[in-house]
Order: C-alpha cells, then structure tokens, then sequence
C-alpha cells in the first residue's frame, strides 16, 4: 500500500487528517487538523513535511479558515479573515515555496468570486458566478484545494511514470551482475516520497511505478543523518508498499557501489538551477561522485516546478545551515563533547555534469544542461 | 595535552586506571581495574577500546593475574594462574590481534623465567636470571608489561613524526587557496587516536606532532555513524589537545571538498594486505574515491603490525558484518521501522591505488605496492 500522506475528510465543513511524521516510525498516529492554528502547528513542528505536501496542506488551511468566519459575516469580511490566517500559514514555513505559492492561488480565487471577475476556473463547482454567500465562497475555496491536491498527485504519478523505464540492471559489466542477483538494487537518500507529498512522491513515485509494471528490486535507503528521514520515512513507506527494503549508514553506500550491489541512485531535489546543477538533501553530491566513479546512473526526479530558471548555476543557490543541535544530538542523546564546532548544511549541490538524468512529469532530461532544460519547460 | 587513555599506578600491587570511553564525551571518568574480572569487562564493554590500546591493556592485566596468587604458590602454579586468566582475558575481545599477541609474548616471557631460559631480555629489571621467587616473577612480568607499553607509545610518536610533513595545504589551485584560509584543513574518519592506543595514537598521532611542529590547523572530523566515535571521542581529545575542531555528519565531507576547505585525509587502518589495500572502519573506502575525485591527497597512519602479508589483496580480507541495532539505534532511540532489513559492515576496504602514501613508525610509504610494502617491512 502506498502511504496518504493526508486526507481532506468531508466537504466545507471537514478537516484534514495527517500522518505524524514526528511519531514515525515507532508510532503511527494520525492528526486531525480542524483549525488554522492545529495546522500551522502541524507544518511548524513537521508533523507534516516535504515542500509539495506542506504546499497542499496549506491550501486546505484556507478550507479551515473560513470555517472560523461568522455566518453572518460579509463577503469582504470572510476575505479578510482568509489573507490574515493565510499570512499566518505561509509563517509557519517562510522558506517553503510551495506552501505560499499554494495560498496565494487559493487567496486569487477567492478574492476573483468575491470581486465576480469571470475568468476563474472552479473545477467541481457548479455554483452561480460573481459575489454569492459565503457557503459558496467556502465551496468555491475547497474546490480549488481538491485541484491543488490532485495535480500534486497526477504530478507525482506522472514522474513515476517519466522514470520507471530506467529502474533496471547497470550495464557496466566489469562491476555488476557478477553475485547473480536477479533483482535490481536502487539507493535512494533522504524522503522523496509519497510523505513528502499529496500523492506517490518523485524519486520514490519511480519505485512505486517499477512495481506496478512488475519489475524485481530491492532498495537500499541512506538512513540521511542528521535527520535520519531516510531511516525513519523512506523505510518507514517503502516497507507499507511492501518494496525489499534495507537501511545503510549513510558511509555504507561507497563500499555497496564497489561491491557491485547498486544499479541506480535516484533521488529527489529542492531546487534546480538554470544549467541542472541540483540542490538536495546534504549527502546527495558525495553519492552522485561516487555513482559516476563506479559507472552507476544517478537520476534526479522531482517536478518540473522545482527548477529556477533565475538561478543560473548551483554556485548561486544558498546553503541554508541549521542548527548544530540536530548533529549535536542523535536519538535525543548528546554525542560531541562541549565546546566542538559543528558545521550542519542542510544542503549540497550535484553538478549537472554529475545526472545521468532529471525526471520530471513532463518527461526526461537526459544529460541535462541549460538549453535542454528551456526546452523542456517551454 | 594529548589524552593517556590508561595508566598503571604503583609497581607490582599496582593498578591499572583506564579512561572509561562509555562515557564520553558526556562524561570524563575513570575505571579502576584491580582484577583480571574488572579488566576483562573493561575491555569486553568497551570502556577501553583499540586494537592497541586494548592489547597494552591486556598485558597489565597479567600483573593483575599474578596479584591474585597465594605468596605459598609455587612458580609453577603461578604459571597455571597466569595462563588461565591469560585464555580469559584474550577471549574478551576474539578478534583482537593484538590482544592476543601482547598476552602471548607475556606469557612466553614467564615461562621463560620460571624454566630458567636465559635468552629473555628483562629490561627495567635487574633481578637474577632463573627461577626465582614470585615476587621476582611479578616483577619481571611487570617490565614486560611496561616494555609493550613503552614500545606502543614510541610506535605512535614515530608515526606522527613520519607523517606531520603531509599536514600541508593541497597543491591543486583551482579547487583550493581560494577562500583566504590561512590555516590548513584536515579531515579525519572514526577514532585513530590517543584514545586506541597506549601513546597519542596513530592517524592522530601525525596531528599531534604536527602541531608541536608549530603548524596552524584545523580539523574536520566524521561523526562516524553508527557508533560515533569521530564526534564522540576523536572530537574529545583533539578538543582537549587544543586543536580547533569541527564535527560533520559523514555525508557532509564530499561537499566540503567540493567547496577546497580539506587539504588532506588521514585515517588509521585495522589491516592492510601484501598490496597495500587497507581495511578501515566503514565509510574509509568513500572517503577516498571522494578525496581522490578532488585531487586531494589521503594517507592511512598505522603501525607496521597492521600489515598482513599472508593476506595478499583487499578482496581476501573478510569484512565483519556487525549488530543491526548499532545502525538500528541512534543514541538510544530506535530509528527504523520494525521488520526493514538493515546492512552493518563493521569495515571498508581502500584500494592500493586510492592511498597517497601509508605512514608507519618505520617511514612512509609512497603509492604503496606490493613491492615496497616488502622493503619496507624487511
């Protein structure tokens, strides 16, 4: 089974019900957000993470918003109660693209039904245009979150389709097929999967498509220190789609390439600059050198979004660095002694030069540089 | 000041201090050893750790045995004593080369004793040769003890003295020199330290001696998943020995060479073969793909011990595989899913051709081969 992240529960006056993250693996418990405030809680404490799927619980927020508003209340008053909650959301995650690019398209909506401009599409209402009650308005509001939503899970499908063909045995002979495994063996680093979003994931959306088309493969997952999502998430959801699943320490993954035992790396990204240089979860450069000097194909699959054109080279993406305290501790246990200095990125650039290929739910860049990527977004 | 990581105190009804490693970083204490029982736990549970380390260790724990025979015994039952806490004490730690040897050559030395053999050297002793009183034997095991010990630090400041000449800025201009640093930038993997053995360690050793050489520079080092010992005790006592000191995840180096900020890698090895392929504490063999991807060279520092030339290449060297739980819990806490498989090898192994240079007490051993390995050791 692959993992709902969360769920919408209801119509208008529903809620939305989200796994939490924070309790995995040791606990699966759901949370049910029935108010902005439960929400914005749940994205600052990453009970819910992953850009597209904080980006889509964002939108749902509005839904909860104007739950708040009085019956009584003006349009413009629902309005207003809306951006002000909507600001609120979009602070609980400042860096997240997604999550305010989401609000402010359901922020546009609304205000374009309140203002009765004609050139909103609402998919899945039928309701009567310009200024109506705020039933409708609220209507209106949910009908934009579903399409939010469900373009994040087609994207997600799509990508996995985009990507499944290359889920297969390295060619280069000299290092591979030599133990007579008959299954393929993919490494994967970090969470880019169904929990990072409203659907199936990016990277892991790649396996869960392998295995709708019956293909035989097991996966290593970087357990990702500091945070350790690939221990504690990818393993976690993999192991629900009942896909071979085996945890490495992050230091564990050069010796399994030599060895002959990794076909493919796939992993997903935060953002991609102009030329294709990829900025992801930090780790994902060193195995990307040590893909290349082993002859293994290291892929990137991420949607299509993710790419900033404005950013011409990774020289020019910042490296966010976090706290010391997420590597000063492991398990909640202090491991360095006092007065050590830590250096904690949350991030690492892959050169262009490094991918083998960026999947995206357009299709594929292979060996991608910075006119194949105009191409594929024009 | 450089850690000791033990001490005998007293001559003969002595005792052996040992800085617990089981509380470290957190807590600075130490273990008195007064008996072969609270020694063999000692080393059993790691308290002391090392292959060094823990056959110094094992050879005081002899002078601990002879502690607990009756002053009416005969040297002959002294002997038998001897030899049954020695067969304990070794199978504290199986795999320990080291351990084993060091209790041996004690053993073989108080046999030699009480047998009357006269071709034994006793240095620090100057009782009569043959078959004595106990307290002759004692003494004569003790200055056996020390001699190993003496030996052991002599090895380590050697090995930094051979090896401080590499701590120097890389060489290739285009990846580094570009950030105004003045200082030079070292990056160093697990424990190979002060802490491993009776001196001031072996890959540590070389830093040590680097800076009573007046060198300026820092040090990087790999937490080392899954037992931390980089951020748990290598950041320890290079703190405590004054050298600036960063802790790093080890899926972070890769990104710090990509930026220039590491001029060299040095680590310490467990074993290495006839042609020079090393076997080191897991995730090495990365490091070195890494390093050499980034023209940044990479020395292994270890005692010629660590030479096996009846192993003739890396590939005949076994690799242990170790508890799934190391990887399974981190600080305590579990991090991974119930029922997802989990790989744990124990070592890596560096290709020949990935080494810089090998440095020992003997000398330094450029692009090791098998043929200079031979001179070398001849």
């Amino acid at each position: 089974m692959i993992t709902k992240t969360f769920k919408w529960i209801g119509g208008v006056d529903g809620h939305l019900e989200i796994i939490d993250q924070r309790k995995l693996p040791g606990e699966y418990k759901t949370l049910r957000c029935s108010n902005v405030k439960q929400l914005y809680d749940a994205i600052k404490t990453l009970a819910v993470r992953g850009a597209p799927a904080i980006g889509v619980a964002g939108a749902y927020g509005t839904v909860l918003s104007l739950q708040g508003v009085s019956a009584k209340a003006s349009l413009k008053q629902a309005l207003t109660v809306l951006k002000r909650d909507c600001e609120y959301l979009a602070s609980s995650r400042p860096t997240a693209v997604n999550l305010r690019w989401a609000i402010e398209r359901i922020v546009k909506c609304a205000e374009n039904r309140v203002t009765g401009n004609q050139g909103i599409r609402v998919s899945g209402y039928q309701g009567s245009k310009g200024a109506g009650t705020l039933l409708e308005l609220r209507k209106v509001v949910l009908a934009e979150a579903n399409d939010i939503c469900r373009e994040d899970v087609e994207m997600c499908r799509k990508i996995g389709a985009n990507g499944a063909r290359f889920v297969t045995r390295a060619s280069s002979p000299w290092k591979h097929g030599q133990d007579g495994r008959a299954t393929i063996s993919i490494l994967t680093h970090c969470n880019a999967g169904a929990l990072a979003t409203a659907g199936q994931g990016t990277a892991l959306s790649v396996l869960y498509e392998a295995k709708k088309r019956g293909k035989k493969f097991r996966v290593f997952v970087d357990e990702t220190r500091p945070l350790l999502q690939g221990a504690r998430l990818t393993a976690w959801e993999l192991k629900r789609a009942k896909i071979d699943t085996t945890v490495i320490c992050d230091n564990m993954a050069a010796a399994l390439m030599r060895d002959g035992k990794i076909d493919m790396v796939v992993t997903g990204a935060d953002r991609i600059a102009g030329n294709g240089d990829a900025a992801n979860k930090t780790g994902t450069y060193g195995l990307s050198v040590l893909a290349k000097a082993h002859g293994i194909p290291f892929y990137i699959a991420a949607p299509s979004s993710t790419f900033d054109l404005k950013t011409k080279t990774g020289k020019d993406i910042p490296i966010e660095q976090r706290s010391a305290d997420e590597v000063r501790f492991c398990g909640g246990k202090k491991v360095t002694p006092d007065g050590v200095k830590i250096y904690n990125p949350a991030f690492d650039v892959t050169p262009a030069e490094n991918i083998t290929a960026i999947i995206t739910e357009r299709g594929v860049i292979k060996k991608p540089n910075a006119n194949k990527i105009a191409k594929h977004l024009a």
